[in-house]
């Protein structure tokens, strides 16, 4: 077993959902405390609520996903779909980020890692509203890390593309044969990588070891954007 | 007189804010038939309306500020305040462009250039939410800029720091000794840039001279980002 | 005619090859004083005695091209062919750059623009020897220009792709069907760039309209990188 | 003990110089087949002997240093200082990663992890034939590394500075209180990396765990650059 979580307290937000499901196993198999949660992040209420009951985070793991609306048009998208990626990926963040940190930033030790996304650093079309919300995650990551550095706590994001996971990447779609050859046409390793492998990078990012890493978005993507 | 943007419709939000002012002067002197809006960007009726009204749009300039809350540390950082940004630099951008691009595409010509901001590209702590915000910008132009290339309409934006305007550099703050001296050592050239040679950038991206510029953030800076 | 180059002193290198035919003639268009040079750049003495003979340097074009080599595995790259493309773009860059900028550093005024390349920017295989001096290209330009700022001088590199040249794109090749699919493909815009836009980016970036511009690589490839 | 670079073998060149020392001891205590090398890399031949002799190389470890002259104008930079940087840093690169990716690529397994800069990601003047030669470390990197992925070969590049070395950071320089103070302003994070930190990055990347790394340049600089 790698030490380097054993009996950390983790958070990971929306436990069964994106990263969710294969991150719990992972981090619990490490050795880690996980708190699995699974409740609301809508509203700033929420947010508070859910930090405050948690009691100590030595790793908030902010796991947020949305739909991504891969093919609407930017001439179609609507105002209801474009609020929702933000209110799903970004507005969370900043509360979970400012109710965790006071607690980090006081005991001087603390990490926060972001399942985030590669698509803002190879612009893809036809995903507006998605890119337009991973990449603030992005900005707001490497700001914050950079700020909150000094009081040895660093914040760093996963930007991930093919790996799998059931809300982008389902079964069916993995079976189809243009997604293969789209697959090995994209992505220079030719494949996805496993949920063990993405959770590897989250586990290092987690660990004490990973201290000199500050506001970085580490392209996790095969390749296919570095 | 530079004939790359004459006779050209050129839709200026914002006209009495930020880069606004220079905007309007600089374009009309350069011959083009300025629109110097100034109406309210908050909700997706208003900015239908103001872009149904304007007429023809050979090229959007999207000229959008918020208060940066510089020196705010992130974990004092409310939700009004966090909000107030998205809402005045990010969803008008979408709206804006959203009405806007459909008479380009059937033109097959238009331009949208955005005002935005360096901050993204070498991180500041205490500014997160702009800083979230500014980066959401330039996902966006990067995602919209590769989708509608194809139809010969061209998105950028101008990732701009420390040009003179005065809504960021107000005339007390450019005679503080303590900034004039912090210019001089964080931006090589050791000078603001003058609104002309921030426009003298938008009126290229705005003219047929840009076509080849397809959802690029491009830093003008002094070198303070590259 | 744009006044912005008109008689200012401009040293083409190359002038017969890559960028250089086109940007003769186009600079002499606009007015400048073109010193179209195709002499050897080797040797440090060579391009000593091509900088000391020119007189007053306003503009340096540093037009560089070598061939590519595309296609070539890196484990069958031999050592000639990776030193001759080092030889042809990098160690002239330095000898030209380090000859010219003390007249200009001593004017307190003056341009150095690199035709460089975007592949750099969005990693290729079987370009071993290219990307890395092109990249060494770009490195170096950000090193230099934030070095020589202070004394109002400016570096900056056009980091192109997919534009026209009789050196990467002869007529032969455009006609390819293959090919022409592929530049639909893999280039957003969808076409290769005229000279004349790449020139007009090289005008801007000569002109004293871009005084701001510090050590950039500013893409220019249709929306493939950016 | 973390298993994953037990039992693999490991080419470390430079082994007495810059990150070689540490490289070498860390990896022992991990369970690796160290081969630390310290012969010449100045030529072809050099290069072909060593890797011929070596072998099986499951991880190549390219160490490699060179006088940084920082502080020397770029006017200042003379042809041979200039051309040295590239002989130690840049041609022995190619070299090493020509002769040792036959092998990897026929097993299907392989890594090379070279020990590369943060410098061409901020910045600096006076350091120009570093810089350039760092940044066509970081282009041959992902050049490479997109090409050899298809093989299930990994090539990656740590992009650090401010790492503890004795190379370039003597501990005389490290007790002054300027440097100190300098440290203090430039890192987020207030601190020189360890070695131990650094190897800690290293070790992941030569590991079975970072397969879907690939054509990387990874900042390790404590928010220094990101």
């Amino acid at each position: 077993m790698d030490a380097s979580v054993e009996n950390k307290r983790v958070l990971i937000t929306q436990a069964d959902h994106y990263m969710g499901p294969a991150c719990v196993e992972i981090f619990e198999q490490e050795g880690a405390d996980v708190v699995a949660d699974t409740s609301d992040l809508s509203t700033e209420s929420a947010c508070r609520k859910l930090i405050d009951g948690a009691g100590v985070i030595d790793v908030l793991i902010a796991n947020l996903a949305a739909p991504n609306h891969y093919g609407t048009l930017v001439t179609e998208l609507e105002e209801p779909a474009w609020t929702e990626v933000f209110d799903l990926l970004v507005h969370p963040l900043h509360r979970l980020a400012r109710f965790a940190l006071p607690q980090m930033i006081e005991r001087r030790k603390g990490k926060i890692v972001v399942f985030g996304s590669a698509t803002p650093l190879r612009p893809m079309g036809r995903l507006a509203a998605y890119s337009a919300a991973r990449g603030a995650q992005i900005s707001y990551v490497k700001s914050v890390g950079v700020e909150v550095a000094r009081h040895n706590v660093q914040v760093n994001l996963i930007a991930q593309n093919w790996v799998e996971n059931p809300a982008y990447y389902p079964p069916k779609l993995q079976e189809n044969p243009k997604f293969q050859n789209n697959l090995r046409e994209q992505v220079p390793l030719g494949r996805l990588a496993t949920p063990r492998e993405d959770i590897a990078l989250a586990l290092f990012l987690a660990s004490d070891k990973s201290d000199f890493f500050v506001g970085q978005a580490i392209p996790f993507a095969g390749g296919w954007a570095s």
